[in-house]
């Protein structure tokens, strides 16, 4: 990435590769009008299409070559459109074998497969979005819950990028009355009153910030709720009950083994993977001896357990914690202690109190402080807010202790820099690398 | 569909449903873009959106409502665009909580979700295309190989309903003349020659393009390849290097027993639904039994059984007939007989022109008969071309017998009927439902 240039011409299947109604296909780089008009039919009107226009046609191997197939062709000139280069954007067939065909001409005519990601890559070299932006387009794309949409979409705008921008020029100024008292001999000047308020509403303002990352991780990434239980306290009942109830985007997913089963569901906006267990008895059996161990592993991993309780039966189960919810079942047969969480498997009863108090548990001790309209998801941009408050703090406990000013100037310096990280100004090339490869191909 | 009118206003997402880097939602219908632009920030763009043009924007919840995702919108006024009603196509972020926010956005605001070819299907009707043109579509879109992608986008194009026109004229021609004598009485016109070359021509046109419907189906709807032979002859080696082979496009088909495995694989352009079956061999386990009666089935409905020999053993083998190619395997360890298809499963030897061997055989007799330039695929087509054919032919019979004109004109018109209904001006509603309702939804 450090020798990239964005002189190739490149091309994806932006859509799934799969048979549907339309299809799109993008191309961007500067000369590809041209060079897509040699396989267009008619040449004449995507060459003169105006910046933000549709163009009815053929794509064709070649001039008066087959037709491969009738298409819509998007055509944004340089300074336009997502990547502000020269691109087209055309809507095929969904067609296997007629995708097939125009992406092995397009690699035929020496244009270039994008890489994960390389459209936004180059929106973001452009200047059309800061290294915010850019991770919200992805982050947006694979979000599992409506809320964890809505944040990056709200990123997406840029957000985040006005936020980190507001406490880089409050930093800035800062620096700035530091440095000219470094510039100058001390009897150059009036006394200097370090502007420390100043600096602590920037630290403010980042711990906000940084402190948004657990809300934003358990919308966006979701969590992992683990089944317990008994045997036969019903757990598998209630898995196919949550899954069905809360089912809003849910891909039921191959178990790994046969000891436990996972799906994903949502439960009040946040993606939930579901284990169902097997159940936690001793045994003498060997098989089932390593479905419990494997329980207990799941139990380890969870983010919360939902420990059900054989109401009808005066089994033991553990004391409660922090990430255990006690639920009992079978209200339908036996009363459950007074006060406690109490559910129905069977009939259904309770579940819907049975999934708020889950949603509650999970977002307890995640609430962000106050910050609630800019909520940031990934770790990179949490790691480099730590960073920079940290520089911050560091600055300012040496102001407190008088040292001299180039040292908390530095502190500063630092500061400033992971900033620039985060918004993509200083970012090392391996990061963007690291970055944008994670992004789905044509975006 | 009798009663189907087109002022609803129509939505649905013409990509799969799947994450990805984009979606598409269309809407079309007399004043989409009016209802859309109080749910499109800024509304005043879309409003003002002149046809074929782009608009990048927000779709929203409203005016000042949350917004639902960045987007870019195709815009198309009355007149224009696939469905020649007002239209806006939206380009989305492939986002699965966010498709799903717009979608029940847009259902909430009163736009009906489209029926499965209801694009089309009002393109069709606002004469944008006639009913070849609109089976096209779905043809396209569900071809399995690249040979029927292009003859469904040569009949998009109009050439099979150009050649239908042609027939028709010719026809007209034919019984204009006969209603000229029928108008008249005998003595007041001069003795009538019936213009029969025009009409048999009419008839060979017809004929030959009736002949095509093997080749369209060949490649449109596949063939089914049986592989079968002895136990341990190498059967499941060749099934998984003829798919690892010829995968252009390969799906795997879970079988629905044990008894064989299917998956779909591309042969010199034909789409192949390939089967490995049991063992034929003489067996007294119950279920090996039952596969080997499974076997025979397969056999029976098979257009191709390869069945494979064990060049190394001398076993008993079928005498070949039209549908069978007898192929010896192992060539790496015994010689097969001169002569004969010979390859290793093993090795790979052989397997390309094992593939051309099995390709030639499924071509024979379905050639077309110099008619190639337009193939048709729909048995729907084909039967009517057919009876079309067969009322011009028993014209010709009548005429040939000097049986009255007005009984002529009945068969001509009856084929004029024909060929109406292939092109959509006379096909009844439920035909017309029948055909559309097997469309994609979004097309």
């Amino acid at each position: 990435m450090e020798s990239y240039d964005t002189d190739d011409i490149i091309y994806a299947l932006a859509t799934p590769w799969a048979q549907s109604a339309l299809a799109v296909i993008r191309v961007s780089g500067e000369g590809c009008k041209t060079m897509l008009a040699n396989y267009f039919s008619p040449a004449k009107a995507l060459l003169q299409a105006k910046n933000a226009t549709l163009v009815h046609g053929f794509i064709t191997e070649g001039k008066d070559g087959k037709k491969l197939d009738e298409v819509v062709a998007a055509v944004y000139t340089a300074g336009h459109g997502y990547t502000m280069e020269e691109s087209v954007e055309f809507t095929c067939h969904g067609s296997l074998p007629g995708l097939q065909a125009i992406l092995a001409s397009f690699k035929r005519i020496g244009l270039r497969p994008a890489q994960g990601g390389e459209f936004t890559f180059r929106a973001f070299l452009h200047g059309r979005m800061d290294l915010t932006q850019a991770e919200a387009v992805q982050e947006l794309v694979a979000a599992q819950s409506p809320r964890s949409q809505a944040m990056a979409l709200s990123r997406l705008e840029g957000t985040l990028r006005d936020r980190i921008s507001g406490a880089k020029e409050e930093l800035l100024v800062v620096l700035a009355s530091v440095e000219v008292q470094l510039d100058y001999a001390e009897d150059e000047l009036d006394e200097f009153v370090f502007p420390l308020e100043r600096l602590r509403g920037v630290e403010t303002s980042l711990s906000l910030l940084a402190s948004t990352y657990k809300v934003g991780r358990l919308y966006g990434q979701g969590a992992r709720v683990v089944l317990a239980g008994a045997t036969n306290a019903g757990k598998s009942s209630l898995f196919n009950l949550l899954l069905k109830q809360q089912r809003s985007i849910v891909s039921s997913v191959k178990g790994t083994t046969r000891d436990y089963i996972e799906a994903d569901c949502s439960i009040e906006g946040i993606p939930i993977r579901l284990y169902d267990t097997a159940g936690l008895r001793e045994s003498a059996d060997s098989i089932e001896v390593e479905g419990i161990k494997k329980t207990e592993q799941l139990i380890g991993q969870a983010d919360l357990v939902v420990y059900l309780v054989d109401s009808t039966d005066d089994a033991r189960f553990p004391e409660p914690d922090a990430k255990t919810l006690l639920v009992y079942n079978k209200s339908d047969l036996a009363k459950a202690p007074k006060g406690s969480l109490s559910i129905s498997a069977q009939t259904g009863e309770g579940i819907v109190a049975l999934a708020h108090a889950m949603a509650e548990r999970l977002r307890e001790g995640v609430q962000a402080t106050g910050d609630e309209q800019i909520i940031i998801e990934s770790e990179r941009q949490h790691l480099l807010l730590l960073q920079a408050r940290e520089a911050i703090e560091r600055a300012i406990a040496l102001v407190e202790r008088d040292i001299p000013l180039d040292i908390v100037a530095a502190e500063l310096n630092e500061a400033m820099q992971n900033l620039g990280e985060l918004t993509g100004e200083v970012t090392p090339a391996d990061i963007l690398q690291k970055i944008f490869s994670g992004f789905c191909v044509g975006k």
